[in-house]
């Protein structure tokens, strides 16, 4: 369902295939973004959506370049995931219809997971769906948010409530955008790439730790071949499950924990990737009390994550306040916990079959 | 694409096929429009979305009966076109949240077309798409809103900007609730039932010249018969177009005339069906102009129109800012104005190729 190309893969979705295109260019004299995106434009009107932080470093260029071809506007939002509501897309539909833009627009996201999520929200709702494009610009939403479909934004009451399953014209990942990006971010995206190995291929798992150095140390070719797996790994298994009615909920792996950390700690204080990252710690220690994985695997999974400079070991949260907080997740079904955990390195599987009490040792190992 | 069964039809979409059921039993002591509707809610969780006028008719018999076996929400918002914004959308979007409601949530909405519209688009937004039924209690929305699958709401500045295509899981049209419409409401729902004869098959014209006056006097059988054909005919037309982009814009005949009347008069003053039925005139004035219909064809139109005691003359409109206000239409592409006409009674086609003096005329016989 996903086709490897030259430098990047294509998408087969329901609704069309797009291509996936992974790049070092478009920041060097030698291409541009513009350059890249140009031809998967189909009408005449084009809105950049991006933040105040990406701003400064990308957008002249884009905006300049399309503007000799395109009526181009421009939406420039706050930057952080406490803006990932609807006022910020009514700030998108309001850019839209000042301009009189019509069905022939073409949206173009240029910024991290959250630009992503809510331009692709805008996308979809904008006289019942128009184009859009993505240029992911942090590690997390390149290897996260370029396959999938899905857009949205928060509810106060809940996370990613709001939203729609949208599929972009095309995603532009170029890594030469990872040289702007905070360290602590690149480790954040780097979790999820560790995840993808732990639940779907060894040996993948094994590339990575002879890799990891180079791509802590920016060595753009090797974050753009990490890249590539991933997004090709869940390319499969969106394929076998647009909707997430089921493999799909494997991705969660290391989530449920991760929330409660990201939860409790409060959103932005931990990064989602570094929650996820002591949240797959956590989840790699059930998996072993159930006796699924071995001692060496779980200190090997550590090691990696311990490479990619993230954290291994959870806050200090109260046992009962971390069930809790489990209890309110999306993924829970009628009251029982279910988790996604591994039988082996791997090889992951959704479940509420394990002892309860095994599930209070490992939240009450670092409980307050 | 469309199977008929013994009280109403089956409309076959890309994403699934649902029913559209027919009868005038819902409202009497046979059986209810809980029985009717209880095997398409495949969750334990019901919101039902209406207004205050039709929750005084409907709504506590329909909730009181759901109660026995589902949980049960009631989210009652303000009667008129003028509520189908963001905020009616944030109100569903508050009842579902308050009551922790998920994935397996059904929405219903218990009213016609604002109603319909809006519950769609909330269920195709609530956390990226939940289930919706829909039991349109106007003539217009049971011919109109039963097939398609458009949901959306209104941006400040344009009507329907915001919106999703989302299919319902099953329709209940029940003509019983036409008892309680009013008399111009019902109109205006049958305009949009002539609508369908002008533009796809004399025959049924023929029929409702016939039928017209038991209609008008609430016989439900035949006025079940006509939503029944209607319902078939735009279930044909969309399934060649599901996205609008070619022969489903034929549907919007009389309707670009009909927005210059809406606009120009103020919302609400004239009602959509209404317009539309003085559009329709205009548009055939106009194919008469051209000499695609006869001057006897036009008159038989306005005489079918005026057994429902529809309008077919347009207020007073100046003939500029009537040509403004097409201009701004949605169905104009690069300014030029593209109108559905008739080449005859029953076959319409979109054009922009007329001699715009002839347009000029049309619109300058009523001018102020």
């Amino acid at each position: 369902m996903v086709m490897p190309f030259h430098d990047g893969l294509i998408v087969q979705t329901q609704s069309h295939d797009y291509p996936i295109v992974i790049t070092e260019q478009s920041t060097t004299e030698h291409s541009s973004m513009a350059k890249q995106i140009t031809s998967y434009i189909s009408g005449r009107q084009v809105l950049i959506v991006t933040n105040d932080t990406v701003a400064p470093l990308y957008l002249k260029a884009l905006e300049d370049e399309l503007a000799e071809q395109f009526t181009v506007k421009v939406c420039v939002l706050p930057d952080g995931e406490q803006y990932k509501n609807q006022a910020s897309i009514d700030q998108i539909y309001d850019a839209l219809m000042t301009e009189h833009f019509n069905r022939d627009v073409t949206l173009i996201a240029l910024g991290g997971g959250v630009i992503g999520d809510m331009t692709g929200f805008a996308a979809a709702s904008f006289m019942r769906g128009v184009n859009f494009i993505q240029i992911p610009t942090t590690l997390l939403s390149q290897v996260d948010s370029s396959v999938g479909g899905k857009t949205g934004i928060n509810h106060p009451q809940g996370k990613n409530m709001i939203g729609a399953f949208w599929q972009p014209q095309m995603v532009l990942a170029d890594m030469s955008t990872l040289k702007t990006l905070p360290a602590r971010e690149l480790s954040a995206g780097v979790a999820e790439i560790i995840k993808y190995a732990l639940i779907m291929d060894e040996a993948f798992l094994t590339w990575l730790e002879a890799n990891l150095p180079a791509m802590m140390a920016l060595d753009l070719a090797v974050l753009g071949e990490a890249v590539k797996r991933c997004c090709q790994y869940k390319a499969d298994v969106v394929a076998q499950d647009e909707r997430e009615s089921g493999v799909r909920a494997l991705l969660n792996f290391g989530h449920t924990f991760g929330h409660v950390i990201e939860t409790h700690e409060g959103y932005g204080n931990w990064l989602h990737g570094e929650a996820v990252a002591a949240g797959m710690v956590q989840a790699a220690e059930l998996s072993q009390k159930i006796g699924w994985l071995t001692d060496d695997e779980v200190i090997r999974i550590k090691r990696v994550l311990e490479l990619a400079n993230l954290p291994i070991t959870p806050p200090a949260i109260d046992v009962d306040a971390a069930l809790d907080l489990m209890g309110h997740d999306k993924k829970v079904k009628h009251g029982q916990i279910r988790l996604i955990l591994l039988k082996s390195i791997g090889d992951a599987v959704m479940t509420n079959e394990f002892d309860s009490q095994l599930l209070h040792e490992v939240l009450s190992k670092h409980s307050a």
